[in-house]
Protein backbone atom coordinates (compact mmCIF):
# COMPACT_ATOMS: atom_id res chain seq x y z
CA UNK A 1 0.00 0.00 0.00
CA UNK A 2 1.38 3.27 -0.93
CA UNK A 3 0.47 6.89 -2.23
CA UNK A 4 -3.12 7.31 -1.95
CA UNK A 5 -3.64 3.92 -2.26
CA UNK A 6 -5.97 2.17 0.32
CA UNK A 7 -7.66 -1.24 0.80
CA UNK A 8 -11.52 -1.52 2.96
CA UNK A 9 -12.87 -4.56 4.64
CA UNK A 10 -16.35 -5.26 4.76
CA UNK A 11 -17.16 -8.10 7.37
CA UNK A 12 -19.70 -7.50 10.27
CA UNK A 13 -23.04 -5.73 11.07
CA UNK A 14 -25.65 -5.52 13.82
CA UNK A 15 -28.83 -6.09 12.57
CA UNK A 16 -32.25 -7.88 14.26
CA UNK A 17 -30.48 -7.46 17.90
CA UNK A 18 -27.41 -9.13 16.87
CA UNK A 19 -24.48 -8.71 15.43
CA UNK A 20 -24.23 -10.41 12.34
CA UNK A 21 -21.86 -11.25 9.74
CA UNK A 22 -21.62 -11.62 5.78
CA UNK A 23 -20.40 -15.10 4.34
CA UNK A 24 -17.49 -13.77 3.63
CA UNK A 25 -15.14 -10.45 4.45
CA UNK A 26 -15.35 -8.66 0.89
CA UNK A 27 -12.48 -6.19 0.12
CA UNK A 28 -11.79 -3.04 -1.97
CA UNK A 29 -9.10 -0.82 -3.23
CA UNK A 30 -9.36 2.24 -3.48
CA UNK A 31 -7.08 4.76 -4.83
CA UNK A 32 -6.84 8.07 -7.03
CA UNK A 33 -5.93 7.95 -11.19
CA UNK A 34 -2.18 8.85 -12.79
CA UNK A 35 -4.01 12.73 -13.68
CA UNK A 36 -3.53 13.15 -9.73
CA UNK A 37 -0.21 11.58 -9.48
CA UNK A 38 -1.46 8.64 -7.96
CA UNK A 39 -0.93 4.79 -9.53
CA UNK A 40 -4.71 4.36 -10.36
CA UNK A 41 -4.99 0.76 -8.62
CA UNK A 42 -8.63 1.00 -7.93
CA UNK A 43 -11.62 3.25 -8.15
CA UNK A 44 -11.63 6.93 -6.71
CA UNK A 45 -13.84 7.35 -3.91
CA UNK A 46 -16.64 9.25 -5.39
CA UNK A 47 -16.66 7.00 -8.25
CA UNK A 48 -17.77 3.87 -5.35
CA UNK A 49 -19.98 5.95 -3.85
CA UNK A 50 -21.86 5.79 -7.28
CA UNK A 51 -21.48 2.03 -7.48
CA UNK A 52 -23.51 2.44 -4.05
CA UNK A 53 -25.92 4.14 -5.28
CA UNK A 54 -26.36 2.52 -8.72
CA UNK A 55 -26.21 -0.93 -6.64
CA UNK A 56 -28.64 0.39 -4.22
CA UNK A 57 -31.30 2.03 -6.54
CA UNK A 58 -30.92 -1.16 -8.68
CA UNK A 59 -31.55 -3.67 -5.89
CA UNK A 60 -34.71 -1.88 -5.28
CA UNK A 61 -35.92 -2.38 -8.74
CA UNK A 62 -35.09 -5.73 -8.77
CA UNK A 63 -37.44 -6.00 -5.21
CA UNK A 64 -40.05 -4.54 -6.41
CA UNK A 65 -40.34 -5.73 -9.51
CA UNK A 66 -40.69 -9.02 -7.70
CA UNK A 67 -43.39 -7.63 -5.58
CA UNK A 68 -45.31 -6.35 -8.43
CA UNK A 69 -45.39 -9.66 -10.42
CA UNK A 70 -43.12 -8.05 -13.02
CA UNK A 71 -40.68 -10.13 -14.82
CA UNK A 72 -37.49 -8.39 -15.78
CA UNK A 73 -34.95 -9.54 -18.65
CA UNK A 74 -32.64 -6.92 -18.00
CA UNK A 75 -32.08 -3.86 -16.06
CA UNK A 76 -28.72 -1.37 -16.71
CA UNK A 77 -27.90 1.77 -15.20
CA UNK A 78 -25.54 4.47 -16.38
CA UNK A 79 -24.47 6.87 -13.45
CA UNK A 80 -22.49 10.56 -14.35
CA UNK A 81 -21.34 13.00 -11.41
CA UNK A 82 -20.90 15.94 -12.67
CA UNK A 83 -17.20 17.81 -10.29
CA UNK A 84 -16.09 21.30 -10.92
CA UNK A 85 -12.12 19.97 -10.00
CA UNK A 86 -11.45 23.29 -8.64
CA UNK A 87 -13.51 22.68 -5.40
CA UNK A 88 -11.72 19.57 -4.24
CA UNK A 89 -8.46 21.05 -5.43
CA UNK A 90 -8.49 23.56 -3.30
CA UNK A 91 -8.39 26.39 -6.04
CA UNK A 92 -12.21 28.42 -5.29
CA UNK A 93 -13.76 28.27 -2.11
CA UNK A 94 -17.15 28.41 -3.33
CA UNK A 95 -16.63 25.50 -5.44
CA UNK A 96 -18.11 22.09 -3.20
CA UNK A 97 -15.53 19.31 -2.88
CA UNK A 98 -17.83 16.78 -3.93
CA UNK A 99 -20.98 16.44 -7.09
CA UNK A 100 -22.27 19.31 -7.97
CA UNK A 101 -25.30 16.70 -9.32
CA UNK A 102 -25.80 13.01 -10.17
CA UNK A 103 -27.52 11.21 -13.05
CA UNK A 104 -28.66 8.03 -13.30
CA UNK A 105 -30.19 6.61 -16.22
CA UNK A 106 -31.94 3.14 -16.68
CA UNK A 107 -32.74 0.92 -19.49
CA UNK A 108 -34.71 -1.79 -19.18
CA UNK A 109 -36.23 -4.90 -20.42
CA UNK A 110 -39.18 -6.34 -18.78
CA UNK A 111 -42.66 -7.89 -19.25
CA UNK A 112 -44.50 -4.31 -18.61
CA UNK A 113 -45.22 -1.33 -20.30
CA UNK A 114 -43.26 1.91 -20.07
CA UNK A 115 -45.36 3.47 -17.03
CA UNK A 116 -45.13 0.38 -15.06
CA UNK A 117 -41.25 0.60 -15.48
CA UNK A 118 -40.99 4.20 -14.72
CA UNK A 119 -43.25 3.29 -11.46
CA UNK A 120 -41.05 0.45 -10.80
CA UNK A 121 -38.33 2.94 -10.77
CA UNK A 122 -39.75 5.60 -8.75
CA UNK A 123 -40.54 3.24 -5.76
CA UNK A 124 -36.82 1.84 -5.70
CA UNK A 125 -35.87 5.31 -5.63
CA UNK A 126 -38.11 6.47 -2.71
CA UNK A 127 -37.14 3.07 -0.80
CA UNK A 128 -33.57 3.68 -1.35
CA UNK A 129 -31.51 4.13 1.19
CA UNK A 130 -28.28 5.24 -0.57
CA UNK A 131 -30.86 7.66 -2.54
CA UNK A 132 -31.50 9.37 1.21
CA UNK A 133 -27.89 9.46 2.38
CA UNK A 134 -26.65 11.22 -0.44
CA UNK A 135 -29.47 13.52 -1.33
CA UNK A 136 -30.23 14.26 2.25
CA UNK A 137 -27.58 15.96 4.69
CA UNK A 138 -26.08 12.89 6.55
CA UNK A 139 -24.34 13.53 10.04
CA UNK A 140 -20.36 12.26 10.35
CA UNK A 141 -18.45 12.40 12.91
CA UNK A 142 -14.47 11.89 12.18
CA UNK A 143 -12.89 10.78 15.53
CA UNK A 144 -8.79 10.17 16.81
CA UNK A 145 -8.56 7.28 18.84
CA UNK B 1 -26.83 -12.31 -11.59
CA UNK B 2 -30.19 -13.54 -9.59
CA UNK B 3 -32.58 -11.46 -7.10
CA UNK B 4 -30.58 -8.46 -5.55
CA UNK B 5 -27.13 -9.31 -6.89
CA UNK B 6 -25.64 -6.32 -9.45
CA UNK B 7 -22.42 -6.09 -10.87
CA UNK B 8 -21.06 -2.67 -11.16
CA UNK B 9 -17.79 -1.32 -13.70
CA UNK B 10 -16.12 1.42 -13.29
CA UNK B 11 -14.28 2.68 -16.32
CA UNK B 12 -14.08 6.41 -18.08
CA UNK B 13 -14.47 9.77 -16.48
CA UNK B 14 -13.85 13.38 -18.06
CA UNK B 15 -11.34 15.69 -16.67
CA UNK B 16 -8.73 18.01 -17.68
CA UNK B 17 -10.83 18.97 -20.35
CA UNK B 18 -11.32 15.86 -21.75
CA UNK B 19 -12.61 12.05 -21.37
CA UNK B 20 -10.27 9.78 -19.07
CA UNK B 21 -9.39 6.36 -18.49
CA UNK B 22 -8.56 4.50 -15.96
CA UNK B 23 -5.48 1.84 -16.23
CA UNK B 24 -8.62 -0.95 -16.27
CA UNK B 25 -11.98 -1.42 -15.55
CA UNK B 26 -13.16 -1.76 -11.97
CA UNK B 27 -15.82 -4.39 -10.94
CA UNK B 28 -17.20 -4.41 -8.22
CA UNK B 29 -20.64 -6.52 -6.89
CA UNK B 30 -23.24 -5.88 -4.84
CA UNK B 31 -25.82 -7.84 -2.93
CA UNK B 32 -27.73 -8.02 0.20
CA UNK B 33 -27.24 -10.43 3.13
CA UNK B 34 -29.49 -13.53 3.63
CA UNK B 35 -31.07 -11.57 6.87
CA UNK B 36 -32.77 -10.05 3.73
CA UNK B 37 -33.71 -13.20 1.90
CA UNK B 38 -30.44 -12.36 -0.49
CA UNK B 39 -27.80 -14.37 -1.54
CA UNK B 40 -25.25 -12.48 0.18
CA UNK B 41 -22.90 -12.24 -2.80
CA UNK B 42 -21.72 -8.51 -2.09
CA UNK B 43 -21.25 -5.95 0.37
CA UNK B 44 -24.64 -3.78 0.58
CA UNK B 45 -24.99 -0.48 -0.94
CA UNK B 46 -24.68 1.76 2.34
CA UNK B 47 -21.58 0.00 3.15
CA UNK B 48 -20.40 0.66 -0.08
CA UNK B 49 -21.17 3.83 0.60
CA UNK B 50 -18.73 3.75 3.83
CA UNK B 51 -16.13 2.14 1.94
CA UNK B 52 -15.93 5.36 -0.56
CA UNK B 53 -15.86 7.36 3.20
CA UNK B 54 -13.06 5.67 3.72
CA UNK B 55 -10.93 5.60 1.05
CA UNK B 56 -11.63 9.68 0.64
CA UNK B 57 -10.70 10.39 3.57
CA UNK B 58 -7.73 8.70 4.19
CA UNK B 59 -6.56 9.05 0.59
CA UNK B 60 -6.77 12.83 2.48
CA UNK B 61 -5.22 11.92 5.04
CA UNK B 62 -2.30 10.52 3.18
CA UNK B 63 -1.92 13.59 0.90
CA UNK B 64 -2.30 15.96 3.41
CA UNK B 65 0.74 13.79 5.58
CA UNK B 66 3.19 14.30 2.52
CA UNK B 67 2.22 17.69 2.38
CA UNK B 68 3.29 18.48 5.86
CA UNK B 69 6.20 15.96 5.66
CA UNK B 70 4.99 13.64 8.18
CA UNK B 71 6.04 10.16 7.86
CA UNK B 72 2.82 7.51 8.56
CA UNK B 73 3.72 4.39 9.65
CA UNK B 74 0.10 3.37 9.44
CA UNK B 75 -3.32 4.78 9.06
CA UNK B 76 -6.65 2.45 10.25
CA UNK B 77 -9.97 3.66 9.84
CA UNK B 78 -13.14 2.05 11.63
CA UNK B 79 -16.22 3.17 10.28
CA UNK B 80 -20.14 2.85 11.80
CA UNK B 81 -22.68 3.79 10.32
CA UNK B 82 -26.53 2.96 12.21
CA UNK B 83 -29.54 2.77 10.95
CA UNK B 84 -32.82 2.29 11.88
CA UNK B 85 -34.16 -0.56 9.83
CA UNK B 86 -38.06 0.13 10.26
CA UNK B 87 -36.97 3.06 7.22
CA UNK B 88 -35.61 1.16 4.41
CA UNK B 89 -38.52 -1.69 5.57
CA UNK B 90 -41.46 0.58 5.31
CA UNK B 91 -42.21 -0.13 8.42
CA UNK B 92 -42.28 3.88 9.63
CA UNK B 93 -42.81 6.90 7.40
CA UNK B 94 -41.08 8.97 10.12
CA UNK B 95 -37.68 6.85 9.70
CA UNK B 96 -35.62 7.76 7.13
CA UNK B 97 -34.03 4.86 4.63
CA UNK B 98 -30.56 6.04 5.07
CA UNK B 99 -28.02 5.89 8.22
CA UNK B 100 -29.15 7.95 11.26
CA UNK B 101 -25.23 8.65 11.74
CA UNK B 102 -21.71 7.59 10.72
CA UNK B 103 -19.21 7.51 13.03
CA UNK B 104 -15.31 7.23 12.02
CA UNK B 105 -12.49 6.26 14.16
CA UNK B 106 -8.97 6.84 13.34
CA UNK B 107 -6.07 4.77 14.67
CA UNK B 108 -2.93 6.31 12.90
CA UNK B 109 1.09 5.82 13.79
CA UNK B 110 3.04 8.69 12.78
CA UNK B 111 6.28 10.50 13.12
CA UNK B 112 3.85 13.88 14.59
CA UNK B 113 2.34 14.66 18.13
CA UNK B 114 -1.07 14.00 19.04
CA UNK B 115 -2.23 17.60 17.88
CA UNK B 116 -0.50 17.25 14.63
CA UNK B 117 -2.26 13.84 13.79
CA UNK B 118 -5.61 15.29 15.12
CA UNK B 119 -5.05 18.70 12.35
CA UNK B 120 -4.11 15.82 9.67
CA UNK B 121 -7.43 14.38 9.91
CA UNK B 122 -9.17 17.58 10.13
CA UNK B 123 -7.52 19.04 7.36
CA UNK B 124 -8.34 15.15 5.34
CA UNK B 125 -12.25 15.88 6.12
CA UNK B 126 -12.27 19.86 5.26
CA UNK B 127 -10.81 18.26 1.59
CA UNK B 128 -13.22 15.45 0.75
CA UNK B 129 -15.38 15.39 -1.29
CA UNK B 130 -16.97 12.12 -0.40
CA UNK B 131 -17.31 13.37 3.19
CA UNK B 132 -19.24 16.35 1.28
CA UNK B 133 -21.25 14.71 -0.59
CA UNK B 134 -22.81 12.41 2.10
CA UNK B 135 -23.05 15.63 4.52
CA UNK B 136 -24.45 17.86 2.42
CA UNK B 137 -27.49 17.89 0.53
CA UNK B 138 -26.47 16.13 -3.13
CA UNK B 139 -28.95 16.15 -6.10
CA UNK B 140 -29.57 12.92 -7.90
CA UNK B 141 -31.68 12.77 -11.13
CA UNK B 142 -33.25 9.40 -11.86
CA UNK B 143 -34.11 8.76 -15.63
CA UNK B 144 -35.82 5.80 -17.47
CA UNK B 145 -34.54 5.76 -21.13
Amino acid sequence: MSGTHSRSTVHDFFGLGEEQNHRSEFHFDGDHPELFSSADNGPTPVEVVLVGLASCLTAGVAAVAQNREIQLRSVTATLRGDMDLRGILGIDPDVRNGFSGITVTYTIDADATADEIKALVAQAQKRSAVYDIVTNPTNVTVEVD
